[in-house]
């Protein structure tokens, strides 16, 4: 489908949300500042991408963590590391020409100038362009690669999954339900509750902050969980893993529950936990299957356009929200995948 | 290889050592006492089986304990579930002859009635009987079966292995350094770090009771460990876990560290490691690779026969040592494979 982007009222400046201080957990707006410079030019071999939907993503919190981690921090006086839905307008590399629709790591700012290994994705597919954000955004292509390569539900499985009305959790719950399991989504509302049972299908959806979860758990999986998809760590993953069925997998795609890891937090051994049910506890990173990733754009829009998948946008107006949004995330004040439309 | 077997003197008796009192932690002593009945007969359908070596197995502690486990707890006043390398001196079941040489689940007595499901395997291959209960017994098949069906060391690889010397880990070590792995094992004496390093191959091999563990695996796996096979869990677990290279295996074989799992110690928590390194964390039990049983004993033997692979056992004697048995190999007191001859 066409997509329409509007004009910037500046098109020489680049706004930009600069990490001014470094947090020990979650980034608060007082870590950031926003600044004002020139617009970038492409260089050979690079493209320049002008902004149209920012990404606020719970990765953005270890990005800008100087804790060992799976990527160099966020320099501190640059711009956030951000993905961004973008449009190419202007390029001297070599595939990409003015115009296309592209996803990837292009911060928080209105511009980039950056070489093509920074695109994720050429949103190619018939989605409105902020599905390249969510559906076909790191969360879904997470959730759909994540449970199937890792959490390899089988049809009748019980699946579990935390902040299972969230951006990715959303996802695995559907994608589960749609390979045949009973899926049971742990969630922090009353109305996300709701959402979990009416708009993702799961078919037990538990508030974990008003319900005694270890009972809720037990009752609603007497068998056992053979699938949990977990978000969250901390003490839901505690009370999950001892109420895995033998031969379990545990994805673990989030740390959510625990804002600070230096020094890192104690909770119960989990070592005799993990031979007695001869669990698989696996720790998914959507940037190890890039080469998945066009296929799994591919299979979410197919199940979109067939009515198995839909997804929610919780969408902020204006770059100023950006320095407030990891918090907001994190505090669980979102509903559906944060975006920032900076049109 | 014919294998000899001592008559006993009272062979119409059956001696057998009796779980009396339920332990918390490590079986000791007092937990069990000794009586006498009269031997046993086979039912159809069963065999009679007269012991030649009994095992003396880590599990044991699980399978004394009433923790929710992998087996049902022993029952109290009943013999203790042992291992055994035994000899069938009656059958009335298909497929076994008097005479035939049998390793299974016979318990900690003179005799045993079972049905053929008790057999874990038929000791057929061409080896001193002893290493039925070593070699091919179930800790030689869990190295082997454990390290290439979870740990899967690629050539190249740094395999770190706690309780290196011990009946799994001198085996893992031995086969990791056949398939091409830089080995290091982790041990609780100086004597037995001599071991590692003389008699079971170890590139490094370190004393975790007097090194500064973290160091010294940092200093000997510069570039992190690629396979972790624990058999302790514990603090030496915390350690390794923090220095995995990305994408590391940990098989979670054994959990000798901590001796009370009710209620759970506590740690440092894990999720953040497994999934910032994309770990893969996997509890191994023999039982549930008993198909692969006989062709794993094949293999091993193929290597013990090349000098590729040397076990040691640890023999006591007389069934009056067992009641203290378990305790010592808890408290590494043995040295190599811990069994009792009661010929």
């Amino acid at each position: 489908m066409p997509h329409n982007v509007p004009d910037f009222s500046c098109p020489d400046r680049n706004r930009r949300v600069i990490l001014s201080e470094r947090p020990t957990g979650v980034p608060q707006p007082g870590h950031f500042s926003l600044d004002e410079v020139a617009r970038p030019e492409a260089s050979d071999g690079e493209i320049l991408v002008r902004n149209v939907y920012l990404s606020v993503d719970p990765a953005q919190r270890g990005w800008a963590s100087d804790v060992a981690n799976y990527s160099e921090p966020v320099p501190l006086g640059g711009p956030m590391r951000a993905l961004a839905v973008a449009q190419v307008i202007a390029s001297r590399a070599e595939g990409f020409s003015e115009g296309d629709f592209v996803y990837g790591f292009f911060g928080w700012q209105d511009y980039a100038a950056v070489a093509p290994s920074a695109v994720l994705h050429r949103c190619t597919q018939d989605l409105p362009l902020e599905a390249f954000a969510s559906l076909c955004g790191i969360n879904g292509v997470t959730a759909y690669l994540g449970l199937t390569t890792l959490g390899r539900p089988a049809e009748g499985d019980t699946l579990v999954v935390s902040t299972a009305a969230g951006s990715v959790g959303s996802f695995v719950g559907q994608i589960g339900k749609g390979l045949g399991c009973r899926t049971i989504g742990l969630t922090g509302s009353d109305d996300k509750v709701a959402t979990c049972r009416d708009t993702f299908g799961y078919d037990v959806a538990i508030n974990y902050k008003t319900a005694d979860l270890d009972s809720a758990v037990r009752s609603a999986a007497p068998g056992g969980v053979n699938v949990y998809f977990d978000n969250t760590g901390g003490a839901i993953l505690d009370t999950v893993l001892r109420q895995m069925a033998v031969g379990g997998r545990i994805v673990q795609c989030g740390t959510a529950a625990n804002q600070v890891w230096s020094p890192p937090p104690t909770g119960p051994r989990n070592e005799r936990e993990i031979m007695t049910r001869r669990l698989i506890w696996s720790g998914f990173v959507i940037f190890d299957h890039l080469n998945a990733y066009a296929r799994a754009c591919d299979d979410l829009t197919a199940m979109h356009a067939d009515g198995r998948l839909t997804f929610a946008t919780d969408m902020k107006q204006g770059i100023d929200t950006a320095p407030g949004a990891i918090a907001d995330l994190y505090a669980g004040r979102n509903s559906g995948k944060s975006l920032i439309y900076i049109g």
